[in-house]
């Protein structure tokens, strides 16, 4: 399985299972001993539509990662997610950062916020200062590293950019695995060189 | 495979995957061809966060259906699904019935929308008067099928009424399989009852 093969040769590999999952606790008990038990990933995403029972769940298991959307990237993210409470005057995806607060804890709990408006990044950061943030988004979808880590980054950098269309899908000949080498390397380069610049490393 | 299984002894029983799936655009394209192409489910649950572009590519097959999450059963239902739009007036879930009526149609759409509070399905008819309705949450989860049916039901019936843990979980010993029979039974004989008195056959 490809999750023992990187263990085996990378052990210090993130491996995120981005399966946007979220159901009745009931079940919600079944994905998470499949994913972050069997499975053994290290995070899963988890939608939120469902509220406190279908996440909890997912925050029973010691050094595993709950990765909550908050506020995707895509187009249809406007549909719903900046929908504006009448009682707290607050947006849906800023709901989900504070709620889902009390479910669990910077150790255990990390966002799903895109890049593709990163100054949103600032406001975002008054709500969840210390958490790490997801921010995919970034190259297919359009979104920039350098925005990103200008309004994202704290002191213990607390970003996990994603970039998975501009790697994966980077050439689809015979030097395939090459490409996609180069281009993750160059968005390693930028990531070191960013860290420097705000000082996290 | 259990869908092969069933396709073979019993052809014209309608099946659904309770999958909550929901992703960018390109990854929902991919989960729709899984389900409803290669899998070959009739319908496939799908949750309305991610908006538009998530939900869309799972209603381009031809005779297969979405089941959109609206208002679900579990406790955590509460936590985001009532907050009241400030601009419509409206709460979460009667967005998800109201702006996801301009994605698909009556013939390749319907609802989850929970049991446990029947009498929401008053104000819910009101906004999808013909689209079908799944209703989980009758059995184990509180609901009750006599109440389901009388705010629920339209011309059509327009009513499927989920148990799943009610008849799957009813009996742990070696007579499992006729225990869960009976109890299925028994909710076919209401149900049969309950269309003979809203004159649905």
């Amino acid at each position: 399985m490809t999750i023992n093969y990187i263990r085996g040769k990378h052990p210090d590999i993130f491996i995120i299972a981005d399966a946007k999952r979220g159901d009745i606790g009931n079940t919600s008990k079944m994905y998470a001993k499949a994913f972050l038990g069997e499975m053994n990933f290290d995070a899963i995403t988890v939608n939120p539509y469902m509220g406190a029972d279908s996440v909890t769940p997912f925050l029973s298991f010691e050094n595993k990662w709950v990765i909550l959307l908050a506020l995707t990237s895509n187009s249809g993210a406007s549909d719903f997610q900046f929908i504006k409470d009448n009682e707290t005057d607050q947006k849906l995806f800023e709901l989900v950062l504070r709620k889902s607060q009390a479910w669990g804890n910077r150790e255990n709990m990390m966002y799903v916020v895109g890049a593709t408006k990163a100054e949103m990044l600032v406001e975002i950061r008054k709500i969840v200062p210390e958490h790490f943030l997801l921010v995919p988004g970034v190259g297919s979808q359009g979104g920039s590293l350098e925005e990103v880590a200008k309004h994202g980054i704290n002191k213990q950098c607390g970003l996990l950019v994603n970039s998975s269309r501009n790697i994966i899908y980077a050439d689809a000949t015979n030097i395939f695995a090459k490409v996609a080498g180069e281009k993750a390397l160059e968005m390693q380069k930028e990531m070191e060189y960013l860290l420097q610049k705000y000082k996290v490393i």
